[in-house]
C-alpha cells in the first residue's frame, strides 16, 4: 500500500495496549491468555488497520486511523462507507421492522438553548455563529469595561445552540406528538440514527460519532422485561453478521456504575484485541426524565394501559463506528500457506457477513483483454447494478497483475464472488466463479450467475 | 388534527408571499397567472402544511413548520423520516449505480482549522468545546488585561473547528486517496450525503440541512460536456417521481450570478405555489480549488488521460430538504366532491410515487374485530415487513370510525394501498384492496396480495 503506517506511530499507540490487555487477562483468568497470544493480538491489530487503509476502508492519515480505532467516525473510503452504510440499513431493519409499535423520527443536531431556559453556558458543546463571534472581537477592541465584556460574552454563549450528544432527548420531546400514532397505547418506540457529538478531552475537535437509538416507552411494571427483551434482541443481532459470534456480550452494569436516573442497565461487549468495549447500552431510565422534558404536566403523558400511567422509558443506545470496528476485527482470518514459489506467505481474508460486505461481486477479464469481453463485463455490470447488488468492475483496472494478486486483493476487500470473463464466455457463455469463503472456482452460465448470487446473499439473510 | 397552526402565524409568514408570486408574474407573462390563481396557491400552501402536521411528515410547532416550509431540516414524524429516507435511498442509488466510477465516502463535519492554517476567526460557524467556554469566562473573572482576552480568545476561536457547509471540501481532500482506485484514469466522482449547516443572518440558530453531493472530476476539455450530462440526468431523475414533471426545470445561472471560481452552472428548479426555488445546483469549477487544497502540487494531482492533466470539477449538490417539500407540493392533489351527506368536501390525495411513499400498504379490519381477525391482520404485517414493504398497522387502533374517514386519512398520508380484513377473509381467504390512485375497490385472495403489491412498486420504478 502507498498510505502505510508509519512505524512508530502505530506502535505508539500499540505501546499502550499490554497494560490494557493485562486488565482483561486478570478478570478472565479462566480464559488463560499468554504473553504469546497477546503478540498476536497485537499484530493482528496492526495487519487490521493497515488493511482497512490499504483497501479503502477508511482514508489516509494517523489522526483518522487512530479516530477510527477509537471506534469513533472518522473520514471512511469508499468500502468502510459502504460497509457502514449496509450495517445502518440492518440496523434500522431489524430495530423498525421487528415489531408494528417503533417509528422513525428525525431531530435536528442542534437546539436552541434559551428554549430549554438553562444558563450553564460551560456545560456543552456549542455551535457559535460567525457574526457573534465577530461581535465578541469588536466589543474588546472598543471602550468597554470587563463586566460588560462578561455579559456580553455570556450573553452570546447562551444564545448559541447546543450540539446534540445523543438522541435521548430529541425522542422525550417527540413523545407527546407520537402518542396520537399509537391511540395513547404503550408499548412504543421512537429509533433514530445519525451523527451526535462528544466534547473531547485531549484535543481542541469534539468527537463525532455514528449512534442509533431506540427509545422506547412502556408501562412501568413492564420496563424490566422489556429491558431483558431488547438485550436479547441486540445481542442475537449483533451475533448474526458475526464470524465468531463469542466476541459478542451482554453485561450488567454494576449498581455502584450506574449514572443520573439509570435504574438497571446492560451493556453489549466486543472483546477486541486490546480488551472489551461497549457497542451499545440499555438503559431503564424510569419516568423522571420524560416528566422533565414535558415540565411534570402528567395528564399530557399518560397512557390507556389499564391504570392511567407515566410510561417508563427504556433506551437503546449504540455506537455504529466502533460496531464497524468490532465486524472488520472479528471477521479477518490470517491463514499461513506457501504461495507459487513455496514461500511462506500470511493470507488475509475478511470474511465479512454477505449482507454486510461492501462489494459483493467483482469483474475480471482474464488473458487477452478484447473489445468484446469488456463489453461483456460492463453488460454484466449493469445486470448487476440493477439488481442492486454492489459490483467492482476490475475489468477497467490496466496494471498487469496475476490471478493471485488478484484473489489476494479481493478477499481483503472481503468480496464474496470474482467473476472471470474469458475468450470461452464468448463461444460458450461460460465463465469462472471464486468463492471468498470456499476459494473454490466453479464454472457457471453467464445468464445464471445474477441470480445464484442474488440467492446466496438472501439466505445468509435468513440464517 | 390536535396541533393546528395557529392563523395568525401562517398568514403572517403567507402574507409575505403575494409579492414574491408578483415577481414569478411579471419574469412569466405567458403563463399569465391571475389573483384569483394566487390566492388558490396560498390556499394549497397552507393545506400543505395543515396536512403535513396532521399526518405526521413533520412535527408540531410553528418554528418547526417554519422552517419545513423554507426548505431547511426541520424536526420530521415518522412519515417524513421514511419519505426522507426513500428519497436519499433513491438519490445515491441514481448516481453511484449510474455509472462504475462513482465512489461514496463518508468525511468528518467538523474540521480542525489549525489544519488549513487558516486565521480569519469570524468566517466560519464553529463547534466550541464547553472547556474552553469555561477558560474565557474563568480568564476575564481574573486580572488579565484587555489585549490579553482578546489573545486568549482569538486562539481558542481559532483552535476550535469549523463546522461544514457543504461536502466540495471534504471531496477535494479525498482526490488523492482515491486516484488509486481507478488507476489514475479519468474521469470519476466522489458521492456523499448528510448534514451541513449554515450561518443564519436572522436568528441565533445555524441552519440544518440535507445535502446530497457529487464531486465530478474529469478532463478540462470535457468538463462542460459533463456539466450537460449531468444536468440532464439528474433533470431526469426529479421528473420521474412527479405528478406534474413539468414543475421541475433547469435553468442557467447568468454569468453576472457566478460566484468564485465556478465559470458555469446550472440550477434545477422547482416552482413552488410561492415563486420558483433551486433544488439542486451543477457547477463547472475549473482546477482551481483542487490545486488549492493539495497546495498546488500538481505531479500528485496528474491524470493518466492523454496528457498529463489535472482534472477540473463538477459539483453537483442539491438540498433533499427542499426536495422532500417539492415532492408533497407536487403531489398533493385537492379534489371537491360530495360527502356522504350531499356536502361538498375537499377531497385531499397525497399522490407520492409509489418509491417514495413512506407507507406503501396499510393493514385494517372491517366490521367486528376479533382475535382471529387480528391474527390474520398480524400474519399480513409480518409477511409484508419481511417483504421490506412499509406497513401501516391500521388495525391496532380502537377508535370506532368510518371507511370513509379511515380512506380520506391515508389518501392523505399518501398510503397506496388500503387492505380491509372482515369475516368474509376468515371463511374464503378474500379481501378487499383498495387503491389510492384510482379509489376502485378490489377483491383478492390473500395469499397473492404480498406479490401484487411488490410488483406494483417494482413496475413503477422502472417506468
Amino acid at each position: 500500500g502507498s498510505h502505510s503506517i508509519r512505524e512508530n506511530n502505530v506502535w505508539a499507540f500499540l505501546r499502550i495496549l499490554p497494560s490494557h490487555l493485562r486488565i482483561v487477562k486478570d478478570s478472565r483468568t479462566a480464559r488463560g491468555r499468554c504473553s504469546a497470544s497477546w503478540a498476536d493480538d497485537l499484530d493482528q491489530v496492526r495487519t487490521l488497520l493497515q488493511l482497512c487503509l490499504d483497501r479503502h476502508f477508511i482514508s489516509p492519515g494517523d489522526t483518522n486511523a487512530e479516530l477510527f480505532r477509537r471506534g469513533l467516525s472518522c473520514t471512511y473510503g469508499p468500502l468502510g462507507m459502504e460497509l457502514r452504510r449496509n450495517l445502518l440499513g440492518q440496523w434500522w431493519d431489524s430495530v423498525t421492522r421487528s415489531r408494528a409499535q417503533v417509528f422513525g423520527i428525525d431531530t435536528l443536531s442542534n437546539s436552541s438553548s434559551s428554549k430549554d431556559g438553562e444558563t450553564d453556558v460551560g456545560g456543552k458543546l456549542r455551535i457559535v455563529q460567525p457574526q457573534y463571534l465577530k461581535q465578541i472581537l469588536q466589543h474588546l477592541q472598543q471602550d468597554l469595561s470587563k463586566e460588560q465584556i462578561v455579559q456580553e460574552l455570556t450573553t452570546i454563549l447562551q444564545k448559541s445552540p447546543a450540539v446534540r450528544t445523543n438522541f435521548l432527548q430529541g425522542a422525550l420531546e417527540q413523545f407527546i406528538p407520537s402518542l396520537e400514532l399509537v391511540n395513547r397505547k404503550l408499548p412504543f418506540g421512537l429509533a433514530e440514527t445519525g451523527l451526535c457529538f462528544q466534547p473531547s478531552d485531549d484535543s481542541c475537535c469534539p468527537t463525532e460519532m455514528t449512534q442509533t437509538s431506540l427509545v422506547w416507552f412502556c408501562s412501568p411494571r413492564t420496563s424490566s422485561q422489556w429491558l431483558d427483551h431488547w438485550t436479547r434482541q441486540r445481542l442475537k443481532w449483533w451475533r448474526k453478521f458475526a464470524l465468531s459470534p463469542s466476541n459478542f456480550s451482554s453485561s450488567d452494569v454494576p449498581e455502584e456504575e450506574l449514572t443520573g436516573l439509570v435504574s438497571r442497565s446492560v451493556k453489549i461487549i466486543y472483546d477486541f484485541p486490546w480488551g472489551p468495549e461497549p457497542l451499545e447500552t440499555l438503559c431503564s431510565r424510569g419516568d423522571a426524565e420524560l416528566l422533565q422534558t414535558h415540565k411534570g404536566a402528567r395528564s399530557k403523558l399518560q397512557c390507556r394501559n389499564g391504570r392511567k400511567t407515566v410510561p417508563h422509558v427504556v433506551s437503546v443506545t449504540g455506537n455504529m463506528d466502533r460496531g464497524l470496528m468490532a465486524f472488520l476485527s472479528n471477521s479477518l482470518q490470517l491463514l499461513k500457506r506457501e504461495d507459487s514459489k513455496r514461500k511462506l506467505q500470511q493470507r488475509k481474508v475478511l470474511k465479512l457477513h454477505p449482507v454486510l460486505a461492501p462489494v459483493k461481486v467483482a469483474i475480471d477479464i482474464g488473458k487477452g483483454a478484447t473489445i468484446e469481453l469488456r463489453q461483456v463485463c460492463e453488460g454484466l455490470l449493469q445486470e448487476f447494478m440493477e439488481a442492486k447488488i454492489s459490483t467492482w468492475p476490475g475489468y477497467l483496472e490496466t496494471m498487469p497483475v496475476t490471478m493471485e494478486q488478484l484473489n489476494n486483493k479481493y478477499d481483503e476487500m472481503g468480496v464474496l464472488f470474482t467473476l472471470v470473463i474469458s475468450d470461452n464466455t464468448l463461444e460458450s457463455g461460460l465463465l469462472q466463479v471464486r468463492s471468498r469463503d470456499t476459494t473454490v472456482k466453479e464454472t457457471m452460465h453467464i445468464s445464471e450467475v445474477k441470480n445464484f448470487i442474488s440467492r446466496y446473499i438472501t439466505a445468509a439473510d435468513k440464517i
